[in-house]
């Protein structure tokens, strides 16, 4: 049943903000890949992204190519207001533009009182992306106003931001839900978001049931009706469609892709960016990322890339991951196994060095003779024409990485054992005798538990017995072993711990699974980063403070003593 | 360049089997769900499948509906030799067809002669499915023969299986990229296993690169050229669509869909049967199982199923899976609580339960009211209109979460927070007194650490020391928990901590950075999941440790003793 619509928008005040942000008077490029990582993403289920967690994701989507990185919800979500605050101060973009979300002004109240509104403009991101209801039943429903005034919250909001010079996209919550059931009403919320100024509207299927012959249908008859509509995509995989339901729409002429890496959000998630971007790029030809031009970005890095935001996300990778996971290029050895050796094209979609990924994808594979040559080249060691030693550096690694080491987040510890390797042993700062920690809480719940721990070395000639206290196990260690050091290394005393991370790698064992331990360590100058690995995660996390304390005396020049 | 193609079939030799199998005379039905999972998912990474798991789960497949149950390759696999044997005496399937998965001939030898074909045959599998070579290069490359060669090894298989009174379905490996570079060929080679008796044709994108517009389009060209074909379609989902495409291929008339149980298989894993199933009959309205009419399977115990299987594989269910995913009808925004609980299909794409699926929803500090009275129900709690209890529990909840909880992932320490509000206090199992963890390395690098634990506690009337020893603190504390409290609570013997993660939510401060640990345990029926916080790792343990066994004693039934 078509409706009648009108819509009644609300007087524009007098404006308050002096200057337009950067990048405010740009106008989208071609295609538009729109990350919503840090937004919907954060939505999933056991994630919770701190500041600085989104501050260190930026920069990776930014390297990717992306060319927007929607931030979060400022002024509804606290932690979302201090990271516009920071990025605005910290976060040094080479090519995408940050978005701040948000929604259409309250019904009843003028968008420019709303303090939602105000947050978004307060925010200071250059674009500012609306959600706004074109389903009529979640007009009625959900937000318990009227077909018209839903409009006039549109127009009112998108007509405010534009006027203090933000870009305005608009995403259509429950769009082609809202088709189906009533497609005037869902046209005219599209229709009344470009007259007011919005650069692009976004198509979401919000409950991410459909399937993509119906978001080819749906994007197509939009287009039609109306043709002055930049158009968007926003899918979740609730069917498990939501890559092909993006490609389809992309298809039908959409030119704004939003999702999120590695396919994180709510329920079942969104849109894979990173799935669907390889997809547009390698098979449909288009080219939709921008990466930086020298390089060191863009497809290339996607399972770099892919991989660095699960550690800082903490989620554990899946192996089955389309192009990035470990397994995506893995070949169990049977039929084909011959023949693969002989033509791998035959035997994969893709060349997976297109992505950053590799054919047979054991971990040892990542790291073969030429990236020990061109690591150990970073460090000062000239490697060329080593075979042997690049041969059993590379066998180490394979085994250690087989272990659960990891030496893409850990350059550090990977440099201490190319030192054993190259100098046939590593520098002997110290040697240790024994050590212990105790943490006990003397008393009944609410009684605060205490850490204690002693280390006996011996350094300097000495045999010193040291011993720190802190507020856990890894704390107390890091205090006795540097109260011990500090006697003969004084340089000890500006190294400072500034990051500790604990990973279970495998979860099928309980307490009784392996704990790989990375720890970040900072001289004031130069921050470096070590790892530990075992059952137990307090020897894990001993491995990587000794390794931190050897690495940061030797990059100071500190000879034994 | 199409090519001529001669086809030339050596003669048939006479049976040597008296009786056909049961079943074989059978035709196939309007539409085919074949599932592969125990021959093709097998190929999984880390997956190894015994006789005894596939004899588990082929009744669980039959129970769902699917019309075949693909078992192994007899003959190639000596597990899967033996898995027919016992299949034939020991399954009692009540709809679905076993199929023996096979080969065409070698090159130059007759079909009778080959053992493997003798070996399928000696299956007694009433269907048997080829492998065929339909890409050209494939057959000059891989199986180092020529076209005519392929073919002919294609129709002398087919027709000596067809004589000893098998069904047959022919494969056709890598079709779609064959059909891409020389669809003269490709077509040749299922026009062949359709002369030579083959009841389905199944296109297979073998590489899984595939996008859907492609494979429909391909689909319907082969419908209009090999028209008499009955067609098939086995997608792998390298590119994240094989969902999608498999669903493209029925749109475009295929009527038979391979597929793995949670989308098994070897690098990114085929298409995912549960998920296309689903979508074939909540969305285009196929009816294209055939569960027992009993009422006792089908689609409504789609997750139950998925889940069990998951269960004899050993491989964990992945939370963000279409349909039957932990996580797949799992609510967080605070933003749509209040309207979820008014029009809850608003909000999902399917009614859970129609896929035997539930509604949860997550409480976190986007969550208000709502959720939380949502929350209650789940767990038995009718919380409407209580007003202030519903406001203290959403505060405390916020607070909670500021500090670094999260009771998205802990349910269980959840319903421990709400019945302190409720019933204003945890049910008193027991009272520690104190506790303490020792971790100590005794010697030099190398030497392996120890840890033990200490707890004192007093529960049955009686003050209980215990000391358990571990791999590492956490692991001891559990021991010496259990042990002390086993004396009183036999119960806990069944309780078994199945996984353990631990998170630094704080990064900015290293070892003295907050702690979030995460334990789920199971006592072989029910999962649950706890969480503790604190600057302290193992105190942050302990607390998820002891509301663990609170949690499961309670949920047991077990009144404080």
């Amino acid at each position: 049943m078509p409706r009648r619509v009108t819509v009644s928008t609300t007087p524009l005040p007098p404006t308050g903000w002096a200057h337009a942000p950067r990048g405010a008077g740009e106008r989208p490029g071609a295609f538009d890949v729109y990350d919503t990582t840090l937004r919907d993403g954060a939505q999933q289920e056991g994630m919770n992204l701190s500041v600085s967690d989104k501050l260190a994701i930026a920069p990776l989507l930014d390297e990717l190519g992306v060319g927007y990185i929607e931030g979060g919800w400022p002024g509804a979500i606290p932690k979302d207001t201090e990271f516009f605050a920071r990025a605005a101060k910290e976060l040094r973009l080479r090519h995408a533009v940050l978005a701040a979300f948000g929604a259409t002004r309250k019904p009843g109240v003028r968008a420019w009182d709303d303090p939602q509104v105000r947050a978004l403009l307060d925010s200071e991101a250059p674009v500012v992306t609306l959600v706004a209801k074109s389903d009529i039943r979640h007009v009625e429903r959900a937000l318990r106003t009227d077909g018209p005034e839903n409009l006039a919250m549109i127009a009112d909001t998108v007509a405010v931001l534009r006027r203090e010079g933000r870009r305005v996209v608009v995403d259509a919550e429950h769009f082609f839900d809202g088709y189906a059931y009533d497609p005037q009403y869902a046209l005219s919320a599209l229709r009344t978001a470009v007259e007011a100024g919005a650069e692009t509207v976004v198509l979401c299927d919000t409950n991410g049931g459909m399937l993509p012959a119906g978001v080819f249908a749906t994007v197509t008859a939009v287009r039609e009706q109306v043709p002055d509509a930049r158009l968007g995509i926003h899918a979740h995989n609730d069917s498990g469609c939501a890559v092909a339901n993006s490609i389809a729409a992309v298809e039908a002429g959409a030119v704004h892709l939003q999702g999120t890496v590695n396919g994180y959000g709510e329920r079942t998630g969104n849109a894979d960016l990173l799935a669907t971007v390889a997809n547009l790029e390698l098979k449909t030809g288009r080219h939709v990322l921008a990466p930086p031009p020298d390089g060191t970005g863009g497809l290339a890095e996607l399972t770099r890339i892919a991989y660095q935001i699960s550690e800082i996300t903490n989620i554990a990778p899946f192996a089955r991951q389309p192009y990035v996971g470990a397994s995506a290029f893995a070949h169990k050895a049977g039929l084909h196994a011959s023949a693969i050796k002989v033509d791998p094209d035959l035997y994969q979609h893709i060349d997976p060095t297109a992505v950053g990924n590799d054919m047979r994808m054991l971990v040892s594979d990542m790291a073969g003779r030429a990236s020990v040559e061109l690591k150990g080249r970073e460090f000062g060691l000239d490697l060329t024409g080593q075979h042997d030693l690049l041969g059993r550096v590379t066998q180490r690694v394979k085994d250690a990485e087989a272990q659960g080491y990891t030496y893409d987040a850990a350059d550090a510890s990977f440099e201490l054992l190319l030192l054993e390797e190259v100098e046939g042993g590593r520098p002997g700062y110290f040697r240790v005798e024994s050590w212990r920690t105790i943490v006990e809480r003397a008393g009944s719940r609410g009684t605060p538990a205490t850490a204690e721990a002693t280390v006996k070395l011996h350094a300097g000639g000495e045999r010193i017995v040291a011993t720190g206290e802190g507020n856990g196990p890894v704390n107390a260690l890091d205090a006795a072993l540097r109260l011990a050091l500090l006697r003969v290394y004084p340089e000890l005393a500006e190294f400072e711990l500034i990051d500790f991370k604990v990973r279970i790698l495998d979860t099928n064992h309980g307490t009784d699974a392996i704990t790989r331990v990375l720890i970040e360590t900072t001289d004031g100058t130069t921050a470096w980063s070590t790892v530990g690995v075992g059952p137990n995660l307090i020897e894990a996390a001993w491995e990587a403070l000794t390794d931190s304390a050897i690495w940061g005396l030797r990059n100071r020049g500190v000879d034994p003593r």
